[in-house]
Protein backbone atom coordinates (compact mmCIF):
# COMPACT_ATOMS: atom_id res chain seq x y z
CA UNK A 1 0.00 0.00 0.00
CA UNK A 2 1.34 3.51 -0.62
CA UNK A 3 -0.51 6.61 -0.52
CA UNK A 4 0.76 9.81 -2.14
CA UNK A 5 -0.32 13.55 -2.94
CA UNK A 6 1.48 15.35 -6.45
CA UNK A 7 3.86 16.83 -4.07
CA UNK A 8 5.20 13.72 -2.89
CA UNK A 9 7.82 11.18 -4.97
CA UNK A 10 5.42 8.72 -6.64
CA UNK A 11 5.33 5.16 -7.30
CA UNK A 12 5.56 3.41 -10.44
CA UNK A 13 1.53 3.09 -9.76
CA UNK A 14 1.03 6.65 -8.56
CA UNK A 15 3.10 7.87 -11.46
CA UNK A 16 0.53 5.92 -14.01
CA UNK A 17 -2.76 6.73 -12.59
CA UNK A 18 -1.15 10.97 -12.27
CA UNK A 19 -0.57 10.67 -15.89
CA UNK A 20 -3.40 9.08 -16.33
CA UNK A 21 -5.44 11.89 -15.38
CA UNK A 22 -3.70 14.08 -17.31
CA UNK A 23 -3.98 12.69 -20.07
CA UNK A 24 -7.87 12.63 -19.17
CA UNK A 25 -7.34 16.77 -18.77
CA UNK A 26 -5.66 16.89 -22.23
CA UNK A 27 -8.25 15.40 -23.95
CA UNK A 28 -10.95 17.73 -22.80
CA UNK A 29 -8.32 20.88 -24.11
CA UNK A 30 -8.86 18.87 -27.15
CA UNK A 31 -12.19 18.52 -27.05
CA UNK A 32 -11.59 15.01 -28.35
CA UNK A 33 -14.69 12.65 -26.85
CA UNK A 34 -12.97 9.20 -27.93
CA UNK A 35 -9.64 9.87 -25.66
CA UNK A 36 -11.93 11.24 -22.81
CA UNK A 37 -13.96 8.09 -22.50
CA UNK A 38 -10.62 5.50 -22.96
CA UNK A 39 -9.79 5.63 -19.52
CA UNK A 40 -13.03 4.55 -18.12
CA UNK A 41 -14.68 0.95 -18.28
CA UNK A 42 -17.55 0.02 -20.47
CA UNK A 43 -19.78 0.17 -16.82
CA UNK A 44 -18.17 2.59 -15.05
CA UNK A 45 -20.35 4.12 -12.63
CA UNK A 46 -20.07 8.18 -13.43
CA UNK A 47 -21.72 10.99 -11.09
CA UNK A 48 -21.31 13.90 -13.15
CA UNK A 49 -22.42 17.37 -12.14
CA UNK A 50 -25.03 17.26 -14.72
CA UNK A 51 -28.66 14.51 -14.46
CA UNK A 52 -28.81 12.09 -14.49
CA UNK A 53 -27.42 10.44 -11.15
CA UNK A 54 -25.32 8.35 -12.65
CA UNK A 55 -24.34 7.56 -15.91
CA UNK A 56 -22.91 4.02 -17.04
CA UNK A 57 -19.85 4.07 -19.28
CA UNK A 58 -19.29 7.13 -21.44
CA UNK A 59 -21.26 7.84 -23.82
CA UNK A 60 -19.33 9.13 -26.93
CA UNK A 61 -22.18 11.13 -28.84
CA UNK A 62 -23.66 12.26 -25.53
CA UNK A 63 -19.50 13.71 -24.30
CA UNK A 64 -19.25 14.87 -27.53
CA UNK A 65 -22.69 17.06 -27.87
CA UNK A 66 -21.57 18.14 -24.62
CA UNK A 67 -18.56 19.30 -25.83
CA UNK A 68 -19.86 21.33 -28.63
CA UNK A 69 -21.94 23.31 -26.33
CA UNK A 70 -18.01 25.25 -25.64
CA UNK A 71 -16.35 27.72 -27.48
CA UNK A 72 -12.99 26.11 -27.88
CA UNK A 73 -10.77 24.49 -24.96
CA UNK A 74 -11.99 23.24 -22.06
CA UNK A 75 -9.26 23.20 -19.19
CA UNK A 76 -8.80 21.73 -16.17
CA UNK A 77 -6.22 21.43 -13.39
CA UNK A 78 -5.88 19.10 -10.41
CA UNK A 79 -4.87 20.50 -6.85
CA UNK A 80 -4.34 18.82 -3.29
CA UNK A 81 -4.77 15.20 -5.67
CA UNK A 82 -4.59 13.00 -3.11
CA UNK A 83 -3.94 8.64 -4.90
CA UNK A 84 -4.21 5.92 -2.39
CA UNK A 85 -3.07 2.78 -4.83
CA UNK A 86 -4.10 -0.96 -2.64
CA UNK A 87 -3.28 -4.28 -4.31
CA UNK A 88 -5.32 -3.92 -7.54
CA UNK A 89 -7.46 -0.86 -6.73
CA UNK A 90 -6.49 2.69 -6.26
CA UNK A 91 -8.81 5.68 -5.07
CA UNK A 92 -7.72 9.35 -5.18
CA UNK A 93 -9.80 12.93 -3.82
CA UNK A 94 -8.77 16.28 -4.81
CA UNK A 95 -9.95 19.48 -6.37
CA UNK A 96 -10.33 20.59 -10.43
CA UNK A 97 -10.55 24.19 -11.56
CA UNK A 98 -12.51 24.06 -15.07
CA UNK A 99 -12.14 27.13 -16.85
CA UNK A 100 -13.29 27.32 -20.37
CA UNK A 101 -16.28 29.15 -22.36
CA UNK A 102 -19.65 27.71 -22.74
CA UNK A 103 -21.34 28.84 -25.80
CA UNK A 104 -24.67 29.78 -23.31
CA UNK A 105 -23.00 31.95 -21.09
CA UNK A 106 -20.72 34.30 -24.25
CA UNK A 107 -18.13 34.54 -21.76
CA UNK A 108 -14.98 32.68 -19.86
CA UNK A 109 -16.06 30.74 -16.63
CA UNK A 110 -14.09 29.47 -14.24
CA UNK A 111 -14.88 27.24 -11.06
CA UNK A 112 -13.40 24.67 -8.43
CA UNK A 113 -15.36 21.00 -8.34
CA UNK A 114 -14.32 18.43 -6.23
CA UNK A 115 -13.17 15.06 -7.57
CA UNK A 116 -13.14 11.46 -6.54
CA UNK A 117 -12.13 8.40 -8.47
CA UNK A 118 -11.68 4.85 -8.07
CA UNK A 119 -9.58 2.44 -10.28
CA UNK A 120 -8.78 -0.76 -10.86
CA UNK A 121 -5.43 -2.42 -12.42
CA UNK A 122 -6.49 -4.15 -15.67
CA UNK A 123 -3.01 -5.75 -17.11
CA UNK A 124 -0.34 -3.35 -17.00
CA UNK A 125 -2.79 -0.07 -17.23
CA UNK A 126 -5.20 1.43 -14.51
CA UNK A 127 -8.57 1.83 -15.41
CA UNK A 128 -11.51 4.71 -13.71
CA UNK A 129 -14.03 2.69 -12.54
CA UNK A 130 -15.88 5.02 -10.63
CA UNK A 131 -16.02 8.86 -11.19
CA UNK A 132 -17.81 11.10 -9.07
CA UNK A 133 -17.53 14.92 -9.56
CA UNK A 134 -19.62 17.53 -7.72
CA UNK A 135 -20.12 21.66 -6.88
CA UNK A 136 -21.88 21.77 -3.20
CA UNK A 137 -24.86 24.57 -3.32
CA UNK A 138 -26.29 27.27 -0.85
CA UNK A 139 -28.74 25.91 1.31
CA UNK A 140 -29.84 29.57 2.09
CA UNK A 141 -32.82 29.40 0.39
CA UNK A 142 -30.96 30.40 -3.13
CA UNK A 143 -30.05 26.64 -3.45
CA UNK A 144 -27.63 27.95 -6.56
CA UNK A 145 -24.58 25.82 -6.67
CA UNK A 146 -21.33 26.88 -5.05
CA UNK A 147 -19.07 28.11 -7.91
CA UNK A 148 -17.54 30.67 -6.24
CA UNK A 149 -15.42 28.80 -3.61
CA UNK A 150 -12.35 28.42 -3.79
CA UNK A 151 -9.62 25.43 -2.40
CA UNK B 1 -9.66 -8.41 -2.54
CA UNK B 2 -13.23 -9.19 -3.14
CA UNK B 3 -16.37 -6.62 -4.67
CA UNK B 4 -19.86 -7.12 -3.68
CA UNK B 5 -23.11 -5.19 -3.74
CA UNK B 6 -25.76 -5.33 -0.85
CA UNK B 7 -27.83 -8.26 -2.66
CA UNK B 8 -24.56 -10.59 -2.55
CA UNK B 9 -23.83 -12.54 0.47
CA UNK B 10 -20.58 -10.22 2.28
CA UNK B 11 -17.26 -11.09 3.46
CA UNK B 12 -16.51 -10.11 7.29
CA UNK B 13 -14.97 -7.03 5.53
CA UNK B 14 -18.02 -6.54 3.88
CA UNK B 15 -20.38 -7.05 6.52
CA UNK B 16 -18.17 -4.85 9.02
CA UNK B 17 -18.59 -2.04 6.63
CA UNK B 18 -22.15 -1.95 5.70
CA UNK B 19 -22.75 -2.07 9.67
CA UNK B 20 -21.05 0.73 9.57
CA UNK B 21 -23.02 2.43 6.91
CA UNK B 22 -26.80 1.34 8.75
CA UNK B 23 -25.21 2.67 12.18
CA UNK B 24 -24.49 6.12 10.19
CA UNK B 25 -28.03 5.76 9.28
CA UNK B 26 -29.09 5.22 12.39
CA UNK B 27 -27.10 8.15 13.89
CA UNK B 28 -28.76 10.45 11.58
CA UNK B 29 -32.35 8.87 12.25
CA UNK B 30 -31.43 9.62 16.45
CA UNK B 31 -29.84 13.24 15.37
CA UNK B 32 -26.69 11.85 17.64
CA UNK B 33 -23.86 14.14 16.51
CA UNK B 34 -21.39 11.90 18.02
CA UNK B 35 -22.72 8.87 16.37
CA UNK B 36 -22.51 10.32 13.44
CA UNK B 37 -18.66 11.53 13.96
CA UNK B 38 -17.61 8.04 15.32
CA UNK B 39 -16.68 6.36 11.92
CA UNK B 40 -14.35 9.22 10.73
CA UNK B 41 -10.91 9.63 10.86
CA UNK B 42 -10.26 12.53 12.59
CA UNK B 43 -8.78 14.35 9.21
CA UNK B 44 -11.62 12.68 6.94
CA UNK B 45 -11.52 14.75 3.48
CA UNK B 46 -15.59 15.31 3.72
CA UNK B 47 -17.33 16.74 0.60
CA UNK B 48 -21.18 17.71 1.81
CA UNK B 49 -24.19 19.08 -0.17
CA UNK B 50 -23.39 22.52 1.32
CA UNK B 51 -20.14 24.51 1.51
CA UNK B 52 -17.53 24.40 1.87
CA UNK B 53 -15.67 22.30 -0.65
CA UNK B 54 -14.37 20.46 1.75
CA UNK B 55 -14.43 19.81 5.66
CA UNK B 56 -11.46 17.88 7.22
CA UNK B 57 -13.22 16.00 9.84
CA UNK B 58 -16.88 16.35 11.78
CA UNK B 59 -16.81 19.55 13.60
CA UNK B 60 -19.37 18.30 16.53
CA UNK B 61 -21.09 21.56 17.03
CA UNK B 62 -21.58 22.41 13.25
CA UNK B 63 -22.83 18.75 13.02
CA UNK B 64 -25.36 19.43 15.53
CA UNK B 65 -26.47 23.07 14.32
CA UNK B 66 -27.35 21.54 10.80
CA UNK B 67 -29.12 18.95 12.92
CA UNK B 68 -31.07 20.65 14.84
CA UNK B 69 -32.10 22.56 11.46
CA UNK B 70 -34.95 19.69 11.34
CA UNK B 71 -37.88 18.53 13.26
CA UNK B 72 -38.19 14.94 14.07
CA UNK B 73 -35.42 11.99 12.19
CA UNK B 74 -33.42 12.35 9.70
CA UNK B 75 -33.88 9.43 7.51
CA UNK B 76 -31.49 7.72 5.35
CA UNK B 77 -31.36 4.67 3.32
CA UNK B 78 -28.98 3.20 1.02
CA UNK B 79 -30.14 1.62 -2.49
CA UNK B 80 -27.57 -0.02 -5.28
CA UNK B 81 -24.70 0.22 -2.70
CA UNK B 82 -21.02 -1.25 -4.33
CA UNK B 83 -18.29 -1.99 -2.33
CA UNK B 84 -14.86 -3.36 -2.70
CA UNK B 85 -12.46 -3.95 -0.37
CA UNK B 86 -8.73 -4.09 -1.24
CA UNK B 87 -6.31 -5.40 1.45
CA UNK B 88 -6.70 -2.67 3.96
CA UNK B 89 -8.52 -0.07 2.28
CA UNK B 90 -12.10 -0.42 0.68
CA UNK B 91 -14.23 1.94 -1.06
CA UNK B 92 -18.30 1.71 -2.04
CA UNK B 93 -20.68 4.24 -4.27
CA UNK B 94 -24.40 4.53 -4.20
CA UNK B 95 -27.45 5.66 -3.72
CA UNK B 96 -29.04 7.17 -0.60
CA UNK B 97 -32.45 8.91 0.10
CA UNK B 98 -32.78 11.45 2.55
CA UNK B 99 -35.98 11.95 4.09
CA UNK B 100 -36.68 14.42 6.66
CA UNK B 101 -38.80 17.83 7.60
CA UNK B 102 -36.46 20.93 7.24
CA UNK B 103 -38.12 23.64 9.79
CA UNK B 104 -37.38 26.40 6.97
CA UNK B 105 -39.46 23.95 4.71
CA UNK B 106 -41.89 23.27 7.27
CA UNK B 107 -42.56 20.21 5.59
CA UNK B 108 -41.03 16.46 4.66
CA UNK B 109 -38.94 16.52 2.20
CA UNK B 110 -37.53 13.53 0.58
CA UNK B 111 -34.52 12.81 -2.63
CA UNK B 112 -31.81 10.78 -3.50
CA UNK B 113 -27.88 12.13 -3.45
CA UNK B 114 -25.15 10.01 -4.60
CA UNK B 115 -22.42 8.91 -2.45
CA UNK B 116 -18.91 7.68 -2.81
CA UNK B 117 -17.04 6.37 0.83
CA UNK B 118 -13.45 5.70 0.99
CA UNK B 119 -12.06 3.26 4.44
CA UNK B 120 -8.93 1.97 5.99
CA UNK B 121 -8.97 -0.30 8.53
CA UNK B 122 -7.33 0.71 11.34
CA UNK B 123 -7.05 -2.50 13.93
CA UNK B 124 -10.18 -4.48 13.82
CA UNK B 125 -12.37 -1.79 12.64
CA UNK B 126 -13.01 0.44 9.37
CA UNK B 127 -12.65 3.95 9.44
CA UNK B 128 -14.30 6.72 6.74
CA UNK B 129 -11.02 8.76 5.12
CA UNK B 130 -13.02 10.01 2.45
CA UNK B 131 -16.69 10.78 1.89
CA UNK B 132 -18.34 12.55 -1.42
CA UNK B 133 -21.88 12.93 -1.24
CA UNK B 134 -23.84 14.99 -3.92
CA UNK B 135 -26.73 15.70 -5.78
CA UNK B 136 -26.80 16.78 -9.50
CA UNK B 137 -28.43 20.27 -10.75
CA UNK B 138 -30.14 21.30 -13.89
CA UNK B 139 -27.91 23.28 -16.68
CA UNK B 140 -30.94 24.57 -18.19
CA UNK B 141 -30.27 28.09 -17.27
CA UNK B 142 -32.19 27.56 -13.83
CA UNK B 143 -29.23 25.88 -12.05
CA UNK B 144 -31.56 24.42 -9.68
CA UNK B 145 -30.52 21.19 -7.66
CA UNK B 146 -31.63 17.58 -9.05
CA UNK B 147 -34.08 16.93 -5.79
CA UNK B 148 -36.50 15.06 -8.46
CA UNK B 149 -34.19 12.27 -9.78
CA UNK B 150 -34.82 8.43 -8.82
CA UNK B 151 -31.86 5.43 -9.33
Amino acid sequence: MASATLNVRPSTDETNILALIEEHHKAHHNKDAAAIAAPFTRDAAIYNLAPPLAHHGVDLTEKQAWLDTWDGPIDLESRDFNLTVSGDYAFGHGYIQMTGSPKAAGRQISFWMRSTICLHREGSSWKIIHEHTSVPFYMDGTLRPAFDLKP
